[in-house]
């Protein structure tokens, strides 16, 4: 038998957050039929934002896999709180990855490789996902990375 | 029993345009099983392109806010076109925002809100969703925003 | 009764390529339930990048068409590799298109058609299929365009 999602993260040393309830228009996460869409979620704390900066300028390579990380943890804080349990997850759909950064930046999948081995680690064969990187003029907050996703659920 | 969606538009004083034939290679909106597809949509009228230019250069946030209810009045044109009625609509799932914005601009969830407002206002528990707000280097005919949806559908 | 998409494929001139495995922590394509996605898909052959540059700048529409009609060959061939045969594409659903270009941009519609017309032409009617199309700051290696696609399937 394979180890719970609550077994991996606690291996990891990864204590998912409880979001709070998001202050704009719109659901941070919502359950409809076997999908669960996730929202665009950014590296940020009960402080603020933990990242600020732009990819080929300000930001390095591993910096921003580390905020892609820490979006990724809250990404699965977001799909717990509406699903109840992770257990529910049956298998990571797609993974939008936004990544501000330079005209001249080219190494987008790097940065994005920082979420998606989260959610390899934390949820084993369920975790493999569709994705796309691309590179965003600004992102809300100046983070450098922002990410969404979709999940099938049970 | 909850008011329709159509007086609810009339209370908001919208009337819905007929969408024109799309002059491109896809369609404007397209239904698959229990799921309605809107294409990027933005905020043009009869004479073309209703507002031009950038957020944190030439475009204020009430006015890109502006540009991003009318794109969603467009939205749900198109999905009236394309469904019959928009009693059809069981959720929005998805509303994607490309903010066309300087480098440094950060206000990306402000401007959405405009469209993520006017969604919860014409279809009331219906229109919640989940959302990611971006911003692009461009958009195409120079406009400020560019919306994108998906809805589950009866 | 209409042609294989295959028979469409070989009057287009169109060999699909094999796709190498995915070198990044993603799958290129991935069917779940009655849905395939196909991860962010870039003109890049054996030797890498086919196109370099920024649309507005160094790469004209006419190449920028091209990219984006050879990054849906690539597409085709990332379903086919995941449905074992194109036949069992029912409709495509979403194209997602993303331009590398200058803040002043704004032909994105002429550029994504590139992709829309060979979907068009290798799957018929069940090409069809809604899209959005916006201005990125920059993408992975260089490329100036990548798409990402899903298809209901059987």
């Amino acid at each position: 038998m394979p180890p719970s999602i609550e077994d991996r993260l606690l291996e990891l040393d990864i204590v998912l957050p409880t979001p709070k309830p998001s202050a704009a228009r719109y659901v941070a996460a919502q359950r409809v039929g076997d999908t669960l869409y996730v929202s665009g979620t950014m590296p940020i704390g009960e402080a603020g934002p933990l990242w600020k900066g732009t990819l080929g300028q300000d930001v390095s390579i591993p910096e921003a896999q580390a905020a892609a990380r820490t979006a990724a943890v809250l990404v699965l804080a977001h799909a717990k709180a509406a699903l109840g349990e992770l257990g529910r997850i049956r298998q990571c759909l797609r993974l939008e990855v936004f990544v501000r950064a330079t005209p001249a930046f080219e190494d987008h999948p790097q940065v994005a490789n920082g979420a998606s081995e989260l959610l390899l680690q934390a949820l084993g064969d369920k975790g493999a996902h569709t994705r796309f990187a691309v590179g965003v003029a600004s992102l809300p907050f100046g983070v450098p990375v922002e990410l969404a996703a979709s999940f099938a659920v049970d």
